[in-house]
């Protein structure tokens, strides 16, 4: 079971903030691992476990992927977090399934990823507003709410001024805050805003942040990584995905994967 | 294929703007219903359809409830979307999912739900911005993307008045109506706003709304009805799930379902 002060001693004693991001595309699969879909995706992900679980203190697996892998798609994702549960219960899982819904609905998804599966946290939306956070709070879990997106989209209201001049995302970090501890929620926030990582951090000193859209996307790590840590020099989780899990397309994919990670120690 | 136009001459010849939600909850199945959870569930909703499809114009199935039937719950969803389509292709059929990330990850939503599974729409969280609707603009398809909801939450955020006075569901109207048309688009407006409906459809005059919060949630259907429809007396989708699903528990349920969806008709 996790606290925020549990994850900062995590953080301290591996010295990385690094989540991989298991946004497994079976097209990017090595050609060397054959055989059904079901037996690919599982090959491919239990060998990047296996090689970056040194590394990392957090696994982000993104729901999108695994749906589109067809009406197997839903047991490849629960197989794939039993695995990682079940062989490395001290990392943080995390759905990146971005839900939000009304009362009744939300309290099925909580049950789909923490009852029938043991993810610790899970990303939400935060435009149907307060009460749809509500069910997702649970002793040990997270909820992690969208706050500033690391996409282009995010100007478009996101950025938006309110009528007070501060920005939506502003407000979204706010009102969450005050209703919500740093041991029940988390707020996402994209590297690829430069300073504004600062601003977030300051914002909210004590809640966690889940960093995404570093390499690929544009973030850079260290700037990224020292406007987010907090007072404790931890707080924060940086996202890597495609980086990681396509280091190399070969047979050296896995060994590829753990140099890819261990580059994030710090 | 959906067009705007054929979907108003569907209204104007069944004479309902219903649609039925199949949001599923396998502990409310009728208890003469026995199996295993992939049998309960396929005859309770093949049985909701055989008796409500004269009723009603669509099918929304909302994910969460499926999600939460564990691992076999994704093949549920598969099994109940082709039934649908197979059987009733002249159906418009909605995931109602609220999803909403970035492209590459937008991508993958949209092949879960329109080339794995045959749907002619989702619905959208707004949040992250317009490039996240993007991947979900195709010939005859439709992204639905959430204006106004139901829930109280909704005055956290979405009426919450931006720098120009509007609030923010406004400018969510604006803003997504300025980018995609009438045959690309529609928006979700919940019933429970009250007069607040009539001035979405003024903004928005040629889109379609889906307009759930009718019945248990508190919405007047006919009040509801009046303010929605467009210049053609269609333009709607009036939803209604558990009054119609539950409105029996026992073995008359899919009459007692017909009856209920029957009500709808203008």
């Amino acid at each position: 079971m996790f606290t925020k002060d549990a994850l900062d001693n995590l953080i301290l004693s591996k010295r990385t903030v690094l989540c991989v991001g298991l946004d497994t595309d079976p097209a990017k699969i090595p050609a060397h691992i054959t055989g059904t879909i079901r037996q690919r995706v599982m090959e491919f992900n239990t060998s990047i476990i296996k090689a970056t679980h040194k590394y990392c203190i957090a696994y982000k697996i993104n729901t999108a992927f695994y749906e589109a892998m067809g009406a197997e798609g839903w047991q490849i994702l629960f197989h794939t977090a039993e695995y990682i549960k079940s062989h490395h219960s001290q990392h943080f899982l995390i759905a990146d399934a971005k839900r939000g819904d009304i009362g009744n609905t939300a309290e099925r998804y909580a049950k789909a990823f923490y009852d029938e599966m043991p993810f610790d946290a899970i990303t939400l939306s935060p435009y149907m507003g307060i009460d749809t956070v509500e069910p997702f709070i649970r002793r040990g879990k997270f909820a992690i709410v969208l706050a500033l997106t690391s996409n282009t989209g995010s100007s478009d209201f996101q950025l938006q001024p309110m009528d007070d001049g501060k920005p939506l995302y502003q407000k979204v970090l706010e009102k969450f805050s005050a209703k919500f501890g740093k041991d029940e929620i988390m707020f996402v926030t994209g590297a690829t805003h430069g300073t504004i990582v600062k601003t977030v951090r300051s914002l909210v000193p004590n809640h966690y942040l889940l960093i995404p859209g570093v390499g690929v996307q544009g973030g850079d790590y260290l700037t990224t990584l020292s406007n987010a840590l907090n007072e404790s020099g931890a707080g924060v989780f940086i996202n890597s995905s495609r980086e990681i899990l396509y280091a190399s397309s070969y047979e050296d994919f896995d060994v590829a994967a753990a140099v890819a990670a261990s580059k994030y120690n710090f």
